[in-house]
């Protein structure tokens, strides 16, 4: 990979589709710098529209051969991510595990809408309960449950991670982990498992303490 | 590829999740048989159930070496097309355009929500101005556009589709041009002549046929 990598990214306790591709991008031991715009509690932030049309973060810009790319959504991001670094593994190398793994993360990128809204990412902090009781947060809930047990048992190779080693599945579902840890939902042990290996994950941490601090 | 490809799809006017990745499969020239699940106009229509743990269409099923592998989302379905079918330029071959598509597929993927929920789908069927009122529907439709004329501008080499000749890109958005046809916002003359390039192509006159058979 040539150029300057950099991805712009929103308050790290919030932000839960800024962590994903960050996660990935470190999985794949990229060099990148990080722009942190802090975003508000309510409403959009202005400086959002300012960095593309679509007023979200994340977004990445990449410097090469004279050119500006500019990839402005966490999926893509991630995608982009393992053409620029085909051999860091991000996605599983066996192609069912992969289509498996895909459709995994797409699910998350386009669902669970009663799990987001009603329990936003608050990381490091803890509202036991607060949320749970919404319509449709517990069958949010089951269908990531029932995912992640049949990512683990069909592909996860007897590791911890949904695919055996972390790839951009668990990058996907790691808000979700911040979340459970926030509103403790009651969980299988199987779930809890997953949810510990990842709250353990040195990249999950790295970022999380980022967010403690508050930037 | 080998084996053996089923799409489970809903009833062709209104799940515009479906058309995505038959378009998809259609455009890599696969072979494969549909399964259409009649939806219902409120409510979860009771086969999908049993279909998926996620309860909706479309879902792929792909048997292959005695293993049957289910690929569960629309965007997913569209990346598994694209490798079973590497040499049907499914993405754009270049990468920069390939990443601006994927990030275009992916903002359709996650959002436009006030346009999804206020001018569903109804092909072949006409409601002018209907939902075009909605709060954040003109944000909605102008993002659209902006996006639009910026693949265009950058990738399309002249030609009437996204990035020149059709992509997954045109599969994921060929649902907001039968919007479109619907609701007949007003739209640019370049947007205009997009939903012309769209409404034009065999596969989306082929889907568009049986959707008004009400199949």
């Amino acid at each position: 990979m040539t150029g300057r990598l950099t991805l712009y990214i929103g308050t790290k306790a919030w932000s839960s589709w800024s962590m994903r591709p960050w996660l990935a991008l470190k999985l794949a031991n990229a060099e990148f710098e990080e722009v942190l715009i802090p975003l508000r509690e309510h409403g959009t932030t202005p400086a959002l529209k300012k960095l593309h049309g679509a007023a979200k973060v994340p977004v990445l810009h990449h410097e090469v051969n004279g050119q500006n790319l500019t990839v402005w959504d966490s999926l893509a991001i991630c995608e982009y991510a393992n053409e620029l670094f085909p051999d860091a593994g991000l996605w599983p190398e066996d192609r069912e595990a992969r289509a498996h793994a895909r459709a995994a993360a797409a699910e998350m990128h386009s669902g669970f809408a009663p799990l987001r809204k009603n329990c936003p990412m608050d990381m490091a902090r803890e509202h036991p309960g607060r949320g749970l009781d919404a319509e449709g947060v517990a069958a949010d809930i089951a269908r990531i449950e029932a995912l992640w047990a049949e990512a683990r048992s069909a592909y996860g190779a007897g590791g911890r991670f949904l695919y055996g080693r972390p790839t951009i599945a668990d990058c996907m579902y790691a808000p979700v982990v911040s979340r459970f840890r926030t509103y403790q939902p009651e969980l299988s042990e199987t779930s809890l498992d997953y949810v510990a290996a990842v709250s353990d994950w040195i990249l999950y941490r790295t970022w999380e303490e980022a967010a403690v601090k508050g930037v």
